[in-house]
């Protein structure tokens, strides 16, 4: 297997790592954000675009192309890098989540899940070998295995039962890789419980996974109580692999988790955001459609160097806003990921010299200019 | 004034002639076909990707700016070329049309119109002074008169009293110019009687414009029809101006109409129907949902050299399609426009050669395998 993962410095006043992680499509540097490109494509971006704005290895999702166009189609076109003229590395989420967003609609056993579809609602049946296959079929370079995601609030003796189960599935997940190029990444469960988070975190630390995801975070729970969950969960894990934190977050949050060693997020704030008409600057979050900006001539953000920032105005992109133009998501979208992309660049810096603390504290300093952000994980089942 | 237009080459067994027109803001080759921005964007592209697919002009909607975002804005805010990120020519139509559209919801005097806004039914008067004051202020390179768009079919007494309305408003155009930088073209109508039509040319050619469109056609009336109404009308214009045919069409209405003399087209055809998933392709128009194409590998056209039939199968098309992605409308619009560009390269080489006929010939020999199109005019208030 072409995987690795290689730690390449580490900050002296945090738990903060900067590291590369290896594939056979490419490395990427950590900590990294994934742009999420639910059904295939990162919404309104080319390929090219993504590079373009600094990604190197996108998110996609297991759910939403089993369910279409169908990962048996993807891999009979030569799978899903082929398919959607991405060379570089892809991570395939198991489908868990979204088969939890579906709530009622689905149904757990211990050999899996079954569950509707959002889109017909015709019935499906997911167990950690299916999903395994699927991601195998998809050609994915890093591959999560099937958890239950679990519900905030949930009671002790539901998630020590979930997460019990989550661990077996993991067992299957692999048990069922058939010399597969992927890496495979378990995902620690537990909910709130540090028993529970400790119980999982050891029984899948266990198995020798590639990488270790923290699951059910962003969920609804407090934000103070995310990150104890992570200042419990990370050091069980093995160092010298890669943490990821799924579906994380607002620019916060992904700097308090860096600080706690998380090398990996995806989440679909920037990108959805931008469709919305909210942009990330270096002075916060602005809503592009108010009147203020209808005759302001500058960039969304002043030195950013975005494409979007170059060539377009706050008024131009507030009028194609207001006028439901589809320009107006794609250079929303160019400068949002731009922002993330680069404010990981930064984070990145920081961490190689040793700075990440006086860089936590310049970004807060303009946190009274921010609006209160809403961390809560996006990714549901609609897209 | 920076405009002129020249004669590079007639052809020999039409009327077809080969050109180019200059302007402040760089030249043109005709016949050209002009792609449509409606609100200050052709829709889903950025203006480079219009430069990647040959587009050397644009048209803009007058009526659209001024209702959003308001031409004084787009004024202030240094023109809209500047406003749109787009340095090559730009030609205004003079709201005339989408006025036309809005049926009942306009009253025309001899001064002007009086419409309500299709976005918030606000009061509004057009004048033949106020266009002209409208496209100075947008930084038009090409502007249109005002005109009153006959419907197909109207009664004789009808269209002999709007169309000597029009040359009357064609006239207070001229007077209300203030050594603008735009050239000015105008706009015969007189409906389907050849005796009106002659009218209303020789009027209008004794008044000296820049150039000459033929308007009120492709509004209903059979295509034989439209065909016989350029066949009478071009002569009776001066040759060394551009003739200018207003709202077509499909590939084969800008075919005969180059073979009777026209210079100038814009249309929303292709990029409507690429946003509708109906492509352009030399065997004919494919509409890329059918389950046909579900795992088809090949390109949209093989041998189509375009950003979109490089990278991307028709199953992937087809998949973003039927999931409603932006990328959609993006990948198709770059396409159906590269496929109108390369067409009308492809007429002007022919006329170079002296060989539209046979280019003529050629082009039908495919028209079977053609789904029958509709020539309807579709550039509504609405868009």
């Amino acid at each position: 297997m072409a995987f690795r993962f290689e730690i390449l410095a580490k900050d002296a006043s945090s738990r903060a790592r900067l590291g590369e992680i290896g594939t056979a499509r490419g490395s990427l540097s950590t900590p990294a954000f994934l742009p999420v490109g639910t059904q295939g494509t990162i919404k309104s971006l080319t390929p090219e675009e993504l590079v373009e704005v600094g990604a190197e290895a996108i998110l996609s999702n297991t759910y939403h192309l089993y369910l279409r166009p169908g990962h048996e189609t993807i891999g009979r076109l030569g799978g899903l890098h082929k398919f959607i003229h991405w060379e570089r590395p892809i991570l395939t989420d198991s489908g868990g989540y979204q088969v939890y967003s579906l709530g009622g609609l689905r149904q757990i056993s211990e050999e899996g899940v079954t569950f509707q579809s959002h889109l017909d609602g015709s019935s499906h049946f997911l167990s950690p070998e299916k999903v395994m296959e699927i991601q195998r079929t998809l050609g994915s370079d890093i591959a999560m295995v099937l958890d239950e995601c679990i519900p905030y609030p949930s009671p002790y003796d539901y998630v020590k039962a979930s997460t019990s189960l989550t661990t077996r599935w993991a067992k299957r997940c692999l048990q069922a890789r058939e010399n597969d190029e992927a890496a495979l990444f378990a995902i620690v469960q537990g909910g709130i419980y540090r028993e529970l988070r400790e119980e999982s975190a050891q029984a899948l630390v266990q198995m020798d996974f590639e990488g270790y995801a923290i699951g059910g975070l962003s969920v609804g729970e407090p934000k103070p109580m995310m990150l104890d969950i992570l200042e419990w969960t990370i050091p069980l894990l093995p160092e010298n692999v890669p943490h990821y934190l799924m579906g994380v977050g607002t620019p916060e949050d992904i700097l308090d988790a860096v600080m706690l060693g998380v090398d990996l997020f995806d989440c679909v704030l920037p990108t959805r955001n931008a469709r919305n008409g909210t942009l990330f600057t270096s002075l916060g979050k602005m809503s592009i459609k108010q009147a203020q900006y209808a005759e302001d001539e500058r960039p969304i953000d002043e030195g950013c160097p975005c494409y979007t920032c170059r060539h377009y105005s706050r008024a131009y992109l507030r009028h194609l806003y207001l006028a439901n133009e589809i320009l107006s998501s794609r250079l929303n979208t160019i400068h949002n990921l731009f922002y993330y992309m680069n404010f990981m660049r930064r984070i990145q810096e920081a961490i190689r010299e040793n700075r990440i603390l006086e860089f936590y504290r310049a970004h807060h300093a303009h946190a009274s200019e921010r609006a209160i952000e809403n961390p809560t994980r996006n990714q549901t089942a609609w897209g």
